[in-house]
This record gives C-alpha cells, structure tokens and sequence, in this order.
C-alpha cells in the first residue's frame, strides 16, 4: 500500500476499534484524529462521568489518555496486530473541567514486541487551552492470530 | 472520638463523597468496605464499560482502582481535609473479565502533604479470584479551607 | 531438575549475573538471598552515592530497587532466559538514610513475554526498619538465543 | 532580580547542588546546561556503571533522568526552597550504550506544593543521538526553612 493508502486504513482501524469500546459511547468520547503515530480523543464536559468537586473524573481523564495512546500505537501497527495496555502512569496537573478535553497520544517508539507511548490531556475554555495530565503507556503487540483483534 | 467512632465517621465520610462521584453511579461501582486505611470498590460485569475484545476497559479498571486508592487516603485523614490524586501508575496482569471487579485501596506512607497508597484489582468469577492490575498512587492532601471538600 | 536443584540454579544464575554488574561492586550492593520469586539486595551506606542533603540519592535507590525485581523476574525463568527492564516506576515514601538499605523484589505476574513485579526498599537502623521506597517494574523476556545473557 | 540575573542564580544553585551530590562524582555525571525549567546532565560511558549485558545499568540512567528533572524543577523556584523526588516513572526504550548519555529535564507544571517534570535520555555516537529513555518525576516543594537547603 502507498503511504496514504496506509494512512486511510489505520484510520478505518483505529475508527471501527473504538466504535466497539463500549465505554466510549458511555462516557460520551469520540476520536477527532488519526494520523500515523498520534490519536486524538475528544471528551465534551458532561455530568455522569464527575468525582466529588464536579470536576471530570481522574478515571475517565485516564480512559481517553490511554486509548488515545492506544489508538496511536495501531496506528503504526500492520494490519494483522491488535494491541493491549501493559501499564500507564498519568500525572494529573490540573483539575480537569472546561467544555471539554482533549487527549493526544504518540508513539516513543515502536518495537515488534511493545510500543511506548506517550500523551497530553488538555482542556479547552472559552478559546483557550490547558494541559491537565501527562500519560507515558507500554502497548504489548498482540497477533490477532490468538484471536484477538482490533 | 474513640478510635471506633472515628472509623464510623471516615465510613460515612467515605460513602458520602463517593456518593457524589457522578462516574460511579455511572459504570456501577460501590463502596464495599471502609476500614482504617483501606477501602475496598466492587465493580460488576456490565455491558456499557467494555473495550474492543469485549473485557473490562482499562479505563474502568483504573476508575476503581485509583478511587479505592483515593478514599484510603480520606480514611485516615482528619474531617477537615480532602484528597485528590496527583499521579498513579497502573500495571494491567490480565484481562478484566468475569462476574465483577474488586479494587482494594491501601495506605503506604500518609505525610502531611502527601499520601502514598497501592491497591490491587481483582476479577471474581465462579467462586474464584483472580488479580488483573496493580496500582501505586500518590494523593495531595487539600485543606477543605480552600473550599474543596470530599 | 527437583525444585530444590531449581532453586540452587536460580541462586547461582543470579549470583552470577549480578557479579557481572559493575555498577553494583562501585556502589557496595551485594545479594541477601535468593528466593523462587524474591530477591533481596542490600546496600550499605557509604559516603560517595549520596544526594546534596547526606541522604543515598534516589538514583541509587532505583538501582537496587530495580535490580531486585529483575532477578525476582529472573528467579523464575528457564535457564535459557533473560530479562530487560522495560520501566519501573518508585515512590520514595522517606529519605533513605541509615546503616544500610535492603530491596526486597518479588513477582507479581510471570507470563510469557512480560514479568510484573513490586518491590519494597527497606532502611536499616538500630535495630529497627522502615521502608522508604516503593517499586513496581515491568521485565521483558528476552531469549539468550539473542546474545543476551544474564 | 531581571530574569537574566535570575538565571545566573539558578545556574549557581543548581550547580553548588549538583557538587554537593557525591553519586555524581562516583558515576562521572556533570552538568551541562541550565536554563529556566530546563536543565541538561550528560554521563560518559565509563566501565564501572554497567550491567550484566554491558550497557549502562537502568539505575544509572535513572539517576541523571531524575537529577535533571529536579534540577529542571529547582531552576524555577524561589531561592529558598529546595525539591525532593517523591516519585518518577521511567521507560527505558532501548539499550543505554554509545559514547555518553544526555538526560534533558524539563519542567511541565510548577504549582506551590508540587513541580511535574518530565526528561529524556539520549544516547550519543558517532555523531548521533538516539533517545532510550522516557521518564515523568513529581518533585515536592521543601521549606529550606525546615533545614534542608538544595
């Protein structure tokens, strides 16, 4: 396949695999952009997804950081590759409120058995944009010959 | 307070921040326990909170892990004083499937400004339990003075 | 092999590797014991890897903390096997001073291609122990077929 | 102080620091570059830092990755206080080996309690510069008040 060819299908990929997570629609996540080696995941301020200050939960923070990392791990992988978070680690900088946020996740590097990631969170207001967490995820290669896919 | 009746308090403390977490009504997770720094979070199978091969998302798994981690933290804190989550790292054993999810919170270390916990994520099916994550959090402690209470 | 001679081969298989770390003679680390699944280094305090306020730097408390969690991991691969740290995460819960450091690694989760394991770095001092560091580190398996040895 | 000579005196701070920190002596590190929230550490390979494989031991490249974070934190703060590591996360992308290591620290966010942090550490040869490392550190903002001085 061209480049752009590539680029069309990990974006058809990356696409269908999240319209299976199920947690996406709950939570109300879509993905805004796929290029090759970065993901970004759109989460609109909504009111079911808080912890106790009103605030966005640091566990929906971490669902759109890790599967924007995710996302940007498949996006780099061959066609036949699915591909599960080992680990993550986020900081989380700042309280995450505002219209909505935004998680951008990129490939470090890529190896046949892992892909280390790493993404911002950001939250926009009123034009104007704030980081509020930093992810660093470890991607394990899975063959979807096990059965698996993505 | 006797010791006893300062454990009924951080109970109700406990349940009563949690009950105002919007995500956990949400994704359907309870308090299960409170006991002096720990807290154990039970999460039940359901279909809304997947990822793409069908398992719990790791999103969901680190929702109630860093949530039993956080509420650890509130249980040895005094009245006056709140937490929130400054960072946490998550490593994912096994997929996240079965009956239900049960994440115990414990504390390491509480100073005065920073509480260290660990918990771990089990996965409960057919009478037996399985451990699928392990978490390591680091919790700030808020003066509710500032106006965050928990 | 009986687990006994399984054992005694892990020992030795970890005694070995470890003497081929030139780090550890330069900063007086040496094993404690070897267990199937444990490992426990210990450093001495001395003057020359300490931090600017006579503390041992966190550095060279990952480096303990990290290599007992490897030749935990290590402790129970097949002799033909070797393993790579692929990241570890630690949280110093006080300043590592004392007599001497101990770092008790274990693991937590033995698969395939990927070993999870925690560790705990404990500070001697008359007589009484506290732990000061908490770690958890993610081991690739690696093949010796490769060149690489432990 | 004009920002110029706020930069004179980060530069001073973090160097006297640095001198006072002996691990740094014993492993070879010196500082490179400070800059405001920036500063750079490099490590020439030398043989008595290694692991079992020949590269240069996780705990060394984790000690410069750490050093340069908090030093990075340091450089923007007030010149009575002082940082502590309270924990960090590494990613070791490939084997530390060439001529030297560059650890770049940079900081993400400084609030009053906490300073985010985030580094990479490269490996140089040949002219040639290859990143192996990924690491994200908080720093606890100390009272040099409390006796503890950078």
């Amino acid at each position: 396949m061209s480049d752009a060819a590539q680029d069309r299908d990990a974006d058809r990929r990356v696409r269908e695999s999240f319209g299976r997570q199920s947690i996406m629609a709950t939570i109300g996540a879509s993905v805004q952009s796929v290029r090759h080696g970065e993901v970004e995941i759109v989460l609109p301020f909504v009111d079911h997804i808080l912890q106790q200050h009103g605030f966005i939960h640091a566990g929906a923070v971490a669902t759109i950081a890790d599967s924007a990392c995710g996302y940007a791990a498949l996006s780099v992988m061959p066609a036949a590759a699915a591909v599960l978070t080992t680990e993550f680690k986020i900081n989380l900088l700042s309280p995450a409120k505002g219209e909505r946020l935004r998680a951008v996740g990129r490939v470090v590097r890529a190896g046949k058995k892992l892909v280390i990631t790493m993404g911002e969170v950001f939250a926009d207001e009123a034009g104007a944009s704030k980081q509020v967490a930093l992810i660093t995820a470890t991607m394990m290669v899975v063959d979807t010959g096990t059965g698996l896919r993505n």
